[in-house]
């Protein structure tokens, strides 16, 4: 398939590189910083652009790999770029109507990419939609040569996982920010948290997260919990998360 | 060593079991609660007891796993059980001069405990502490016999990283339970985060979680949040963790 990149940010950049190993030819990259797009074609060994006006009109599909708010710019590009062609982003909160024109698709990867990370690509969940079955077709066939994990979704449910990502994601990886920030403050290196770290996430493979919760708050244990809070007098936001958390545990271990 | 423990929950079951299989001598559990105490002596092929009256005198070491409020009544019952001997507690949160008694220590675990679970002990993180050098060496060498990870640490700091495991255990399995929730709603079974949520966790050992952090809140991309918000408006606590989350994660890079 021939593939053009719009966007070089952490998605576009894994994704590009995912698609390339899987034989896919990558045509070029637009991005309208030239230092990145500039560093992804290095990657990819292949055209580059900051001008739409020269995006390649003879991909196969275009994907639209940029922040949320970036997309209704791109959308406005593509009737003078290749408007017979697919166009596909790979947002998760974005409904796929925002892509104005007659093959529109969505190809959402559930992970979370930093740059400084390689990935094993072949367990990345990918939501796949289409406004028609055969780019569907054609989309499956795609997120099949990279990944076994493989699903069609709609725009509504996509905005739902999207939003449950963040929790399991970016606030999880917060709350290690937190607590490192605690530890840091008592010249305490944050990898001894590691080890639970790790089985607290290891558990999650056997049992579900209500079940594995341990912790004061499950019991809404006031002393520890009291006790705790005193110790972040100083760090009202952490006090504050730490209070609605604790809260938040206790209330769903009595409704179970 | 020949050693009693008192308390039969999640840690002194898992903890009873790595000390027996490190060759120890486990002489006997007390648990008040006659069904658990007797659950854990017969995994662990030993006596047990609901009479403190009746607790063994002749161990070198008494290892109090209760929870924190229980520990006082414990304690109370030090002088008439074996004065002489060491008394070590367990918890993260109370100090070692909660122990009324002349031996005195701490044997901290660093780890969640589900009853369900097996663990890989060697792993575990271990703060120990004593009021005095002979006992400290004891309890080294004991924590030595089951872990690789063993640290001297006094019982100001051991309260912080008490605090500091609430974040990156409890409150992120909180996270975990929250988007599971999310996902319930709509039919979508939790499973499918388990390769983000492995790679959010898997990169904490590479990257410092400040790094690590991606999503919508380290922009504070206020089009998405609000998305996101208005999605949780039937789940209260849930938009008010998302709120104040995303605004300590904006807050935490504002910083950088």
């Amino acid at each position: 398939m021939k593939v053009v990149f719009i966007g070089a940010g952490n998605v576009a950049t894994h994704l590009s590189c995912i698609i390339k190993e899987a034989g896919h030819s990558l045509l070029q990259v637009f991005s309208k910083t030239k230092e990145s797009s500039e560093a992804l074609a290095s990657k990819l060994q292949c055209e580059c652009t900051t001008d739409y006006q020269e995006i390649r009109k003879d991909a196969d599909i275009y994907i639209i790999s940029v922040s949320d708010r970036a997309i209704d710019d791109v959308v406005g590009e593509i009737a003078h770029v290749n408007p017979e062609a697919l166009w596909v982003h790979t947002s998760g909160s974005v409904s796929i109507d925002s892509l104005k024109c007659s093959r529109r698709g969505v190809l959402y990867p559930l992970q979370t990419f930093s740059k400084q990370r390689t990935l094993n690509n072949s367990d990345i969940p990918f939501f796949i939609e289409s406004n028609n079955d055969e780019d569907l077709k054609l989309l499956k066939d795609l997120a099949s040569s990279i990944s076994r994990n493989v699903h069609v979704l709609d725009s509504e449910k996509r905005k739902f996982i999207h939003l449950a990502a963040v929790f399991c994601c970016n606030f999880v990886n917060h709350c290690c920010t937190l607590s490192s920030n605690i530890l840091e403050e008592k010249g305490i290196p944050f990898y001894i948290m590691m080890p639970l770290i790790d089985e607290t996430i290891a558990k999650l493979h056997e049992l579900s997260p209500l079940d594995a919760q341990t912790g004061p708050a499950v019991r809404f244990d006031k002393n520890v919990i009291d006790k705790h809070l005193a110790l972040l007098e100083n760090n009202e936001d952490a006090q504050h998360i730490y209070s609605l958390m604790s809260k938040s545990i206790h209330d769903n271990h009595l409704k179970q």
